[in-house]
């Protein structure tokens, strides 16, 4: 491993909180769908139909806003009425504006490392909802670089590295989800830190099996990132 | 104006066929929905509606899709039911799909380019909408630099030009958006060229009085841009 020069972090639920707004909005819809479906098949309906979609719409809210009107029309048989689906594309829409609420700590991190490092945010999703979330956030003036990808993966990664001159080895990455922070990066030579989050999508999952034989280091909380990297840097 | 080093393509309608995919969508879904509204009104509210959600959905074909079943919602006072909003969004759907359609000579232009300059894209919309497009149109491999911005301002362009390391005087700009493609360019010192396309989007039109006192050239087809800049640089 070279000397470490670039720490990147993730966004949704690394550097402010995400999929918990996701499943908010899930029950709020159960609540007024509950007269036509058994509720307890919305969530099941929703996921695969996300993922059916995934091809075509890419992440982020408003093409979970179409899967999750698509779920519902599926599962009341069409029955469901124009005006209850305009109840469902204002839960997005609120979604849309629903304040950023930080990890707490964050900021304090990211103020103690850039004494020493590049401070980088590599974020998936929809460019127009994270460059919305990144403003609202008030975070944007502590990274030296911003990049917002469609898909987290090793080819992604190494272009994004490319295109900011950084060598995966001098590379270290920070976030939620093992399998689109932490696996790619340690497949293209660079270092992870794993900070788990209580509540993470199925798709963002990954079995023993994809994690054979990949080490990667995890701390319960990002704010004992500068003191780990501090011990790291000293071996 | 410095020596010309960089030029710069906009993406849809300048070098794909964009517009006349949304007309056609919505000329779909007024055959569908014409027993129930005056149609004649569908035109008109579909376009106030996107422009009343741009601050939240930015642009591209979700956020269509998103403000096209809220437009047949309010139309039908709610009575759309379930199942014809489903063919809103497969009408969606197909045109995420669309089949890329290039503007005829393209591949020659950029082909001629290169051999003197160097070929970005800059593209406004949806980050996976557009990535699509780009692998489908098969134009990558003749972009040296590629950037999908979600607003074309003098405040996006300066950014990328700085991020890319380009000094405006060494730069031109061509596309078909008067409001997203040349003003701001003139406007932060660049030069630009306007190859108007047959039907533009309303909300890329510009008065008069925006236009005021700003120089920009007009061609009537792109396959004119190599000799017309060969003319340039030799004045």
């Amino acid at each position: 491993m070279g000397k470490l020069e670039v720490i990147a972090f993730d966004a949704d639920d690394t550097l402010w909180v995400n999929e918990p707004i996701f499943i908010k909005t899930r029950e709020r819809l159960e609540s007024f769908i509950s007269p036509y479906v058994d509720i307890n098949k919305l969530e099941k309906k929703v996921y695969e139909t996300e993922i059916k979609n995934l091809r075509l719409f890419g992440y982020g809210i408003k093409g979970f806003m179409l899967s999750m009107i698509e779920s519902v029309i599926e599962l009341t048989d069409g029955r469901i009425t124009g005006n209850e689906i305009q109840q469902a594309i204002d839960l997005g829409k609120e979604m849309l504006e629903h304040p950023v609420e930080l990890m707490p700590g964050i900021e304090q991190v990211l103020e103690t490392l850039k004494d020493d490092y590049r401070i980088m945010m590599i974020t998936k999703g929809d460019l127009f909802d994270q460059e919305s979330k990144i403003a609202r956030s008030g975070l944007a003036e502590h990274f030296e670089i911003i990049e917002i990808v469609s898909e987290k993966n090793e080819e992604t990664y190494l272009k994004v590295l490319k295109r900011n001159k950084i060598d995966p080895s001098n590379f270290l990455m920070i976030g939620n989800s093992p399998k689109s922070d932490i696996l790619p990066i340690c497949k293209i030579g660079g270092r992870a830190i794993h900070i788990p989050f209580h509540t993470t999508w199925e798709h963002e999952l990954i079995s023993h099996h994809e994690k054979n034989g990949i080490e990667y280091e995890e701390l319960p909380d990002v704010s004992l990132v500068p003191e780990f990297i501090k011990k790291l840097e000293q071996h």
